[in-house]
């Protein structure tokens, strides 16, 4: 699938066929996440894979009450859990090296979004979700001190069909030159 | 260009040739971010595009000393800043949601990939610089209270090769079922 048809095609999928997920699929994905790009290459992400079913309730159960993705985690084949090592990336010679602190969350997005255009090429749906109670979530999975969980996304083949969620106007986002500066100025 | 050969095949890009960028190309590599997904939709991003020859050079002067991007900033036709909203991406009825705080990095790095894949797959190079002063980033850019610089990249046709960083085995970053765990045990 062409990149930018699947930039603009991909949706955020919380309904998914039981059918399982193969290993070369599963392969594809992780591969692509694999190779984002990150802050001096330190690749701080790492990523637990959960088929386990009494493991997908518990991590269900971590979740934000009312999360739309609740189900999701359940009924999905798998979840892919993304974690980060702590200080590496966004750090020189052992100190924060900008105002922003750890770089985990930025590198983390990088490649997260890789794994779900990845995945939506070849057909499988994924959704980013953050609000659960990451502690706990670690918990579960047996995270050492100093890594930590970030996100986790079911992956699965899509059932159903999802509303495209409006965009903003890129003349909403997008200035010229300076804050605030439209490009017909 | 096809997904995953645009995931595998981006490299960082820190040579660029004076040749310019058209509104179509920019067009494209913007809507690619505008797309991306976001925290409950929230779309905190913002982007500036610098294109002033003196306002590139400024730019330039707040990355890191030796940080190998600087001359980048200053020879691509144009620079892509960027900026995220505060106290957006990761709040549920204005307080944060989660142990991580506000969600604006990860978000951004979302857009960001998208960015810059959309830009490899019609030929343009980009670089994630993030280690710069982004205060004085900001000051340049005249951003308002509560809207920071993430990121910057410039934007250009690539000149000459680059090398392939290596990455760590798919065996090193990720685990099944629990940390630690190999898939063949």
């Amino acid at each position: 699938m062409e990149v930018i048809q699947a930039i603009k095609e991909r949706r955020s999928i919380r309904k998914y066929k039981p059918e399982p997920v193969s290993d070369e699929e599963l392969n594809i994905v992780l591969e692509a996440a694999r190779w984002a790009p990150s802050w001096a290459n330190t690749q701080c992400w790492r990523f637990i894979v959960v088929r386990d079913k009494e493991k997908k309730v518990g991590l269900s159960q971590t979740l934000t009450p009312q999360n739309p993705s609740t189900n999701a985690v359940i009924d999905a084949p798998l979840v892919i859990v993304a974690c980060a090592e702590k200080g590496r990336s966004g750090y020189y010679k052992g100190n924060p090296a900008t105002d922003k602190g750890d770089w985990f969350m930025f590198d983390l997005g990088l490649a997260m979004q890789n794994l779900c255009l990845a995945a939506h090429s070849i057909g499988l749906g994924t959704v980013h979700i953050g609000a659960f109670n990451a502690q706990k979530a670690g918990e579960i999975l047996n995270l050492p001190e100093g890594t930590v969980v970030v996100e986790m996304t079911p992956l699965g083949h899509p059932l159903g069909e999802v509303k495209t969620p409006p965009r903003k106007e890129l003349e909403e986002l997008v200035f010229y030159e300076s804050y605030g500066e439209s490009h017909k100025k």
